[in-house]
């Protein structure tokens, strides 16, 4: 990535936030295969403006993220571009980060980490408190059959797959290695990730 | 619906809220035809929760609002039941409210009407400043292709059409005339609405 050469390691199920200057590229890579990965994006100058799953619908015309397309805010504005796609190219823009009600809801007794949780813990680590936004699921595989009907099936991703961002604004970009262990998305077995910059 | 009886009309391109009590029912009548209608729900005690499409998507497990189904909040609570469908059944959950952004940059110069400064404008005048969530779309047809590729088609409601919701907590709801006239959604002519209690 750029000279600066930043490493950042996510280990699994927790999640991992850095600031990127505008132009900057980012890498995420899914270092063991299968494993989902919540990506949250902030104007880092004002984190009430974010990536926003159901302007980028609009903007792009398509329900998934494709190479090349920016994902934009609320208001419209580029804040990044989606620019190489090294992975079996299903990733998904329909669902809410898991929360506790998610794992409330799928029979979970007490506490169980969530892409919430791990994107507030990352932004309070900075000063901020954030609205959550609809995440870009990068690596997730959740098909949409006749009649919209969802389906949540285990990633497709090899070890080592990986996804390559541009920043088109100054951003903070949260990464968030999905605890969900329920349910198959990450084939029942969480692990880690890679943010580099 | 109600004894109550209460009518509040929609003029063409404007918004309406109101309050609606736990357990109480009401009803959305596209009065003209081929009129989208952008709803919003909150918690009436608190505004912070509110229907979000992202997590009713996951709840429901399907792109598009069914007759019977909830429709739940960040916190996976059910706010709305969509009782009645008196309508060809062509409603979205997937797009974003128009706002100012969207009509600049489908080349608007000025102040247009949106769904988003009617949500504010209502939900001001009731001394709530709120987030902006997605909207529930009434009569909006956005199918899907494949590929998930969208398409903004004209509304196929006839006069007098209308939908049914139940309240499942205190809420406040507001329902919006979608002032887009340049895409064809609305067959490029914006008309009224009636919410009735």
């Amino acid at each position: 990535m750029g000279s600066a050469g930043t490493r950042i390691h996510i280990p699994a199920g927790e999640g991992r936030a850095s600031r990127v200057p505008a132009g900057a590229r980012f890498r995420i890579t899914d270092l063991r295969g299968r494993q989902c990965c919540d990506l949250f994006a902030f104007n880092g100058q004002d984190v009430t403006e974010y990536a926003s799953a159901e302007h980028t619908r609009v903007y792009s015309g398509n329900l998934f993220p494709r190479v090349g397309q920016p994902f934009v805010t609320q208001q419209r504005r580029p804040i990044l571009r989606f620019e190489e796609d090294h992975t079996p190219g299903k990733h998904d823009m329909l669902v809410a980060a898991c929360n506790p009600s998610r794992y409330a809801l799928l029979g979970v007794k007490g506490w169980h980490a969530s892409c919430e949780e791990n994107l507030r813990t990352c932004l309070r680590a900075m000063g901020h408190r954030v609205e959550i936004p609809q995440p870009i699921n990068l690596f997730t595989n959740i098909p949409v059959g006749p009649d919209g009907v969802l389906d949540w099936q285990p990633a497709v991703t090899a070890a080592g797959d990986y996804v390559v961002f541009r920043a088109e604004m100054d951003a903070i970009v949260c990464a968030s290695s999905c605890p969900q262990d329920i349910v198959a998305i990450n084939d029942h077995h969480v692990t880690d990730l890679e943010l580099e910059m």
